[in-house]
């Protein structure tokens, strides 16, 4: 009625008149306001906390009386002085509108809250679970009128939260009668909201209002490394993180070492199977005794995994990823349930896995788009997950092309002869004086110089080990930029390059980057069998994203997105010098930490991106490398360094090249025209 | 158009006129004839066999040419030489349209065929199975256009079969891609067609063209016995049946001492739940040993059972049905997988419950609503179902009412003091002189009366061990209408009866039905307490008709079935003396055998069965005796032989009742205001 106050609710700003008595809770329902309730308004659940305000809102056009509202109730009284509220709030379905008034529902009463995230360009996430709670009062069971317990808490669900239809584990029904006596007929349900692969479905049921939270884990499952992380359902936090090395090292360090393994050892993929699915119930143990939490409040899993992964732990044999035309047994998301794996959660814990996007770009492919959102970005971006398999994508608001390209493992560390695993010793940040060709560094576990005063004292525990992915990248670019090396990748001789640092080792030249041999150290030296390794690695990559360039019809991207946890290391201008990643201003070459464990915390947390990805991966173009004639074109002028056709004209107007070609009696080079790395 | 051929089809006279060269399943499908075909008009399943008829056919106005159809082709001759065909049969998708033709399409080429039952009365079973067989071929892997082989043969499947959104469980997944190579892309599928509680579902992957059936199991599972038909679910032939004893047994005889065994012991219904599931995957390779065919190849189950076996089966503790209001976890049906129930038949198998109607009136009393449909019955129908609980079904096309009724196990030969089940040696059928007062009986393993020649010998390897419960009701029956036993239910004295078969048995008279003490044998007479234990049996089971009848505004009912083994040897004339039925023509009171089987096998044969007893089943109005007033007074009405009040007419028009009384000295009788027995 027009008589009726107004209710202006911030930061909505959705407004209606409503009757004086009207809860606010009831108002903000009736106008799609997010205002959450597990309890529906019984003064149990205080998720509705809101916060009134009073005074004069011009800008609403709303002036509120200080008693715009009704007094502070019993109900209230006794939450705040059991669990305390914040000064100014009151709960939503105990405060009455009398008289005009503005409330702010604060982002933790908000449902449909967002989790924050620390990039500002990175997309927001959104809470909307696939499970949830509900608190519900149930009619008791009666001689005149027979029916199920099961079937009248599902009225109960229907009638006081429109949840219709809904399914029950056997394990769920087996507790429900005495759940529902212990909570005199007061109960609440874990619900899980369903998808499109199935039903919704009650999967707990507690007694009484359960004060306690409900938890879902994003797992990221590579071949080296298992990651989690533990996320409260209800507040989006991560509440725990943990890793776990993949148990499946054992049969082989890369994935195609594991696809042989299965293919030479009968029932090997069984024995690969039941390892990672045994590390993965241990990682589970130890992350929720860190969270200090039940395995079995854990309702909800989201996977992401390359190809062969997604096989192995579905206890699919991986036989057909090693062979053309790489077909995946399923490519579609999965719903499945933990129990199906072998997962030691609660016992109707639901288990999504990404859809993949081809038979070499998996569902951690998908999770990184679903992060990285290349199809709302509005400039073309290049996301790039570096691994030992790259996976890249290219796209805008137009389409978004996909494509892996394999790297090999010299940006782990890996066929690099001074090569490491990033670890306390290792060379990370290289510099070359281009006059006196001496590198300084600095070594993972301290932020000195190599050249700086107390470097000794800083690495005496760790000591100079080696040289990590990033380290290499940096190396082998700073070589490059001080005339060591040539565009073709040849190490010069101590005439060609001035420096004694150049050293003869067998047929070509290395260069000496640290000698710890006096102290029982290591002799760091960059061979030129570690230039080839790394120019195939490098090559591989852009030639990957060159064929997606040429597919989307462009010279050039408008930014980069490195995405991996090897990616957040990479320095984009080194990176740029190799011609690792096309020509790109340096601010706009950003890292995306682990995109691919982001976009399954987002799945977690949001059932909708679920659906959403589906339809991505849908429409994403996907670009086989292997047979695309201009690959191997890409292939042999990425190999010279940075490149031998591709101008890089932003690189130039940074840095200098040196014009130097150490192999002037032939006019091949061994860097060019090598063969394509078997696939991996 | 209209120069087309016409082609008739028979026996659903559906008509329509083809081009000439149309295959006839094409135009069977075209008109929406059910017409059979599992690999989809490729020449292999020879599912859709049809006979043409030639020659003038002026009720369908067609003259058919003896050419009106293409000549045998090379398929079909390599058909018919390797497995042979019925004389002047033809695959329909192969013969094709030439001219007018009349085609008959014989029971076994039609999907959705009607199973031979051997009761006129019953309802057809039409073939509308679950789960069926689908060939498909399937496209092959393509590196252009990476996608899951999940997601083709889902495609194919769809293009092919009209199949959308299949699920498929992790098994099936984890053996898709050896099977769909080693039939070379070419797959015969089993697929669960889905339900309103789950999505339709590809259960099995076959390599090529699977040439062999499919099974599924109707299983009644009883407190006593558990018994199961096996049955070809693409033809509906039951392939074998048997049973065995429930394996609770052991934890008590009746459900209500199964009940206080969980409530006693801790673990108690946990323990009843795997014996019974032991004792089902027993039947089950019994079964399947005797059909000879993998347990396996066993793809869907339904079950049937009292609430009480209902719980125990699924691992529900049935502690709430121990006691009012008699809660029942769930009543409405369920839909399973076989591994949630431990049950070892198809990894991907499927099991559905039929729901139970009240938490006395179980799935099994349902499945006999299935089977008997009163809900359809044009005539008023009462359906008791006799065990040591009745359940007991009153209804026409306007109405059905359901109760049950505790009977006791009297009827079953227990708590008789000659009792004992139905075994050769027991006394089955009665007939007792009314002037001699001399009894003559059968035992089962003779069809010989004992008065007869020969009678001796007959028995001579079983003997004459004691009264069945068909026997009991016989006897007593005869007792009454001998002037032996009188209305109240006292048995006379050698004065009052005229005879010394009546015999001082403590306080009251027994009748000495035959003496075989001199040959080692049992002297087996019915006392005054078995006629008292049959006397409150025959009430209980009277006055929840009669409280039926009395809801649903009758005083008789046009026919009565008597449902369960049991009421298949009931005399109808001997029960009516007893009062055990209402008053009917005695040719309107027949046997269903065992009814709740028989719906177990028609919801397993024909899925929409499914539904359809659901909402009957929501339908059903639920009398619960126990709060009902009446059912006190029935009861003790009808405790008098055949009852205090009601006239029974037809009844009288047939037999001539002594008006006896031998308790003359009292105004009341022991019969009578009996207290009502424990519920069981």
């Amino acid at each position: 009625m027009a008589n009726d106050p107004l209710v202006v609710f911030t930061p909505s700003g959705k407004r209606g008149r409503f009757p004086v008595g009207t809860p606010i809770l009831t108002a903000a329902r009736q106008l799609g306001v997010d205002l959450d309730s597990v309890c529906g308004g019984r003064g149990i659940c205080s998720k509705c906390q809101i916060t009134p305000s009073y005074g004069e809102f011009p800008k609403h056009g709303v002036t509120a009386a200080a008693d715009a509202l009704s007094d502070w109730n019993a109900v209230e009284e006794r939450y705040k002085s059991k669990r305390g509220m914040i000064e100014g709030r009151r709960l939503g379905c105990q405060a009455q509108v009398r008289g005009d008034v503005v409330i702010d529902v604060p982002p933790e009463s908000q449902v449909h809250k967002q989790v924050v995230r620390k990039r500002a360009e990175a997309r927001e996430i959104v809470m909307n679970p696939a499970v949830k709670l509900f608190y519900v009062e149930v009619v008791e069971p009666d001689m005149h009128d027979p029916s199920g317990d099961l079937e009248r808490l599902r009225g109960a669900l229907a009638d006081q939260w429109q949840l219709s239809d809904l399914q029950i584990d056997l394990t769920t029904l087996q507790s429900l009668q005495p759940a529902l006596r212990k909570g005199g007929w007061k109960v609440t349900c874990a619900v899980h909201l369903g998808s499109r692969a199935y039903r919704p479905r009650i999967m707990q049921v507690w007694p009484g209002f359960h004060d306690a939270s409900i938890y879902g884990l994003a797992v990221d499952l590579g071949s080296t490394t298992i990651a989690a992380h533990l996320c409260d359902l209800q507040s989006g936090d991560v509440v725990a993180s943990s890793g776990i090395m993949n148990p499946q090292i054992r049969y082989g360090e890369d994935l195609m070492s594991r696809v042989s393994y299965s293919m030479m050892n009968k029932g090997g993929a069984d024995e690969m199977t039941a390892a990672v699915r045994a590390g993965m119930n241990a990682l589970f143990d130890q992350i929720a005794g860190e969270a200090e939490i039940a395995k079995t409040d854990i309702l909800d899993a989201v996977f992401v995994c390359n190809p062969v992964m997604h096989h192995l732990f579905l206890g699919i044999d991986p036989f057909e990823l090693g062979q053309a035309p790489f077909a995946l047994a399923t490519s579609d998301s999965l719903n499945l349930t933990a129990a199906e794996l072998d997962l030691q959660l609660h016992p109707s814990a639901r288990v999504y896995l990404l859809p993949c996007i081809a038979g070499h770009v998996g569902a951690d492919a998908a999770a990184v788009a679903l992060s990285e959102a290349p199809e709302k970005s509005d400039d073309l971006v290049l996301v790039v997950d570096v691994g030992t398999n790259a996976e890249l994508l290219l796209g805008n608001r137009d389409k978004v092309l996909a494509c892996s390209s394999p790297t090999g493992p010299a940006f782990e560390g890996a066929q690099i002869s001074s090569g490491q695993r990033a670890a306390p010793g290792a060379i990370e940040r290289v510099e070359i004086d281009p006059v006196t060709k001496d590198p300084r560094f600095k070594v993972i576990g301290s932020d000195l110089w190599s050249t700086e005063d107390g470097f000794a004292e800083a690495i005496a525990t760790t000591g100079i080990t080696g040289i990590c992915g990033s380290g290499i990248i940096e190396m082998v670019a700073e070589m490059r930029l001080a005339g060591i090396l040539d565009g073709p990748g040849l190490i010069g001789s101590p005439a060609q390059t001035g420096t004694d640092r150049c050293i003869l080792d067998g047929r070509t030249y290395s260069y000496l980057v640290w000698d710890g041999t006096a102290d029982g150290g290591p002799r760091i030296t960059v061979t030129n069998r570690d230039i080839r390794e790394i120019q195939m690695a490098k090559a591989a990559l852009y030639s990957g994203a060159r064929l997606l360039m040429d597919k989307f019809g462009v010279d050039k991207v408008d930014r980069i997105v490195l995405a991996g946890a090897f990616g957040a290391h990479i320095s984009p201008k080194h990176a740029m010098v190799l011609g690792m990643i096309p020509d790109a201003p340096l601010d706009k070459v950003t890292s995306a930490g682990n995109a691919a464990g982001t976009g399954a915390r987002i799945a977690l947390l949001n059932q909708s991106a679920r659906e959403e990805i589906e339809a991505t991966v849908r429409a994403i173009h996907k670009v086989e490398t292997a047979i695309e004639p201009r690959f191997q074109e890409h292939f042999v002028n990425a190999s010279n360094i940075p490149n031998a056709v591709e101008p890089f004209p932003i690189l130039n107007s940074i840095v200098t090249l040196p014009e130097v070609n150490f192999n002037q009696g032939s006019g091949d080079t061994e860097g060019g025209g090598r063969r394509r790395r078997r696939r991996g």
